[in-house]
């Protein structure tokens, strides 16, 4: 996902700890020195971690594997749920099948930040300076980036996979649709593409919904057979999950449970991505259910409270 | 993992924003106002979201998955690479085969903190008061965190599939050997047992290798025919990763290609964790790599030079 639709909480993280200082960092920042910042922890782990790289490649391996061998079987092929709702309640699926009764084509679904594309230049700027979300810049960004914007690892070794196999890979990103062209550089620069707006594209704006991209789903579903679908964010997968973003405890819930937990790993699929998102808010009391809290106990601690 | 091996760092990022009181935590602050404060984004994200438990989820599906169609290969099993040298340089995979000819029984092995169970309740101690890592705390927590400690969203799943499908579950972990009874307790409370010390747990102080697990591997290795291994820390897969820690990028470099590339998502399973670990250090020009820096155009962006 990007960050439009949480511009608040997104500039609050992240500024971090940083004062921000917007009226000096065009012309005047030292870069050299503003390079000795601690990164946030969320960028280290994101951007800079041998973790962050293994767990992205081997969830790249476990799409390509999935969807390569579903795409192989010999039963009518089923889409997995696009966050539509099913005519008797829950998630819908649509039919694979078109009018003439032959098999539509194949495809992934991705999103694109985060998913396919690291935007490691936007964040760096945003490290460097501490300044918030800025939506002129991220435009310059998504206009400008190609070339800059590494791929997530192991997404071109998974891309490759998928085509080669004959399976489809449609992106459908919230990035504005004016950056079409911008962001189709972006993905052949890093070996993403193709990409064709329309066809393989999806983008904000496409469309009278908004940020929300069910319907983008519904429109690729009529023409193509959608195997797996993988994002960082959980509106990637169906709105339904950010209609109450306040929801904390309820949104984690509801995907760990039923037949959503059935799909992590089974068609859908998360990158890890915790430098921004829908999630990005809550207190301390919002985030830790009351279950699973805890304190040392005083008596065993090394002051006593008399001492303290 | 455990934050033993990384005090310094793990202290400022768990400290956060917030100011470090500790005069006051014991029996002064007031908890109900502490719980106002905004929590980490990296706790946000691994404890609070949805997007998290997704990729637990279908990371847990991915081991099951992967482990049980290896049992069930008819061809000579192989050992996963357990960070032992190879004899001709490399990573070292050992026989599977004992002296008298027949084949040692599989295994899977598992890091227990934030692979296994959440810290949750310790974790929340710290977000709440913003007191660096304390080892007396921590020691508490790991003695007495029985029925708070949560699963890992799928875990208890992954285990029971892997034990039904008679897969052993060994678990390798960084808490210190004289918590051993704490942390059965603790994984049998959270459904993830059962564990027997030195059968299939192994603990830091079990050799004298300290927070090195090659040599633990290599003891479970001699019993057992090594065919998954999960953690959230490099160093769960091998100790060459942490070797030199300030590498952050040939570090990164290192896990995403050649023979180790080749290992995520295909024997070694990483599992997310932004909140603490070995990567967590580095400044802002050590955790962007130079050619994926950006900066917006100053003639492009909505204030000119002269007029900031």
């Amino acid at each position: 996902m990007i960050r439009i639709l949480t511009l608040a909480t997104s500039a609050i993280a992240l500024a971090g700890c940083a004062t921000a200082d917007a009226g000096s960092v065009v012309g005047t920042t030292t870069p050299a020195a503003s390079d000795e910042k601690p990164a946030p922890d969320t960028m280290r782990w994101l951007y800079g971690s041998g973790e962050a790289a293994g767990a992205s490649i081997q969830t790249w391996r476990q799409i390509a594997d999935y969807a390569i061998a579903i795409s192989r079987q010999r039963k009518v092929p089923q889409s997995v749920p696009l966050g539509l709702p099913a005519v008797d309640g829950g998630i819908g699926t649509p039919s694979c099948i078109k009018a003439d009764g032959t098999t539509k084509p194949f495809a992934a679904v991705f999103d694109v930040d985060e998913t396919v594309l690291l935007n490691t230049g936007y964040e760096y700027w945003q490290a460097l300076t501490g300044k918030p979300f800025d939506a002129d810049e991220w435009k310059q960004w998504a206009d400008n980036g190609a070339g800059i914007a590494q791929p997530v690892p192991g997404a071109v070794t998974g891309l490759r996979r998928l085509r080669e196999a004959g399976i489809a890979v449609i992106f459908n990103t919230n990035r504005n649709s004016d950056t079409a062209a911008g962001t189709i550089a972006a993905l052949e620069a890093a070996g993403a593409g193709p990409a064709v707006h329309l066809e393989s594209l999806f983008l904000r704006g496409d469309d009278d919904m908004g940020g929300r991209k069910d319907g983008r789903r519904a429109t690729i579903a009529e023409s193509h057979c959608v195997i797996a679908m993988a994002g960082d964010n959980l509106g990637d997968f169906a709105d339904v999950f950010n209609a109450d973003e306040s929801a904390i405890a309820a949104r984690r819930a509801m995907v760990a449970r039923g037949e959503y937990a059935q799909l992590w790993g089974n068609g859908w699929f998360l990158m890890p991505n915790p430098v921004y998102g829908a999630w990005q808010h809550g207190n301390v009391g919002e985030v830790f259910p009351p279950e699973a809290r805890w304190k040392p106990s005083p008596s065993d601690a090394p002051l006593t409270m008399g001492q303290q």
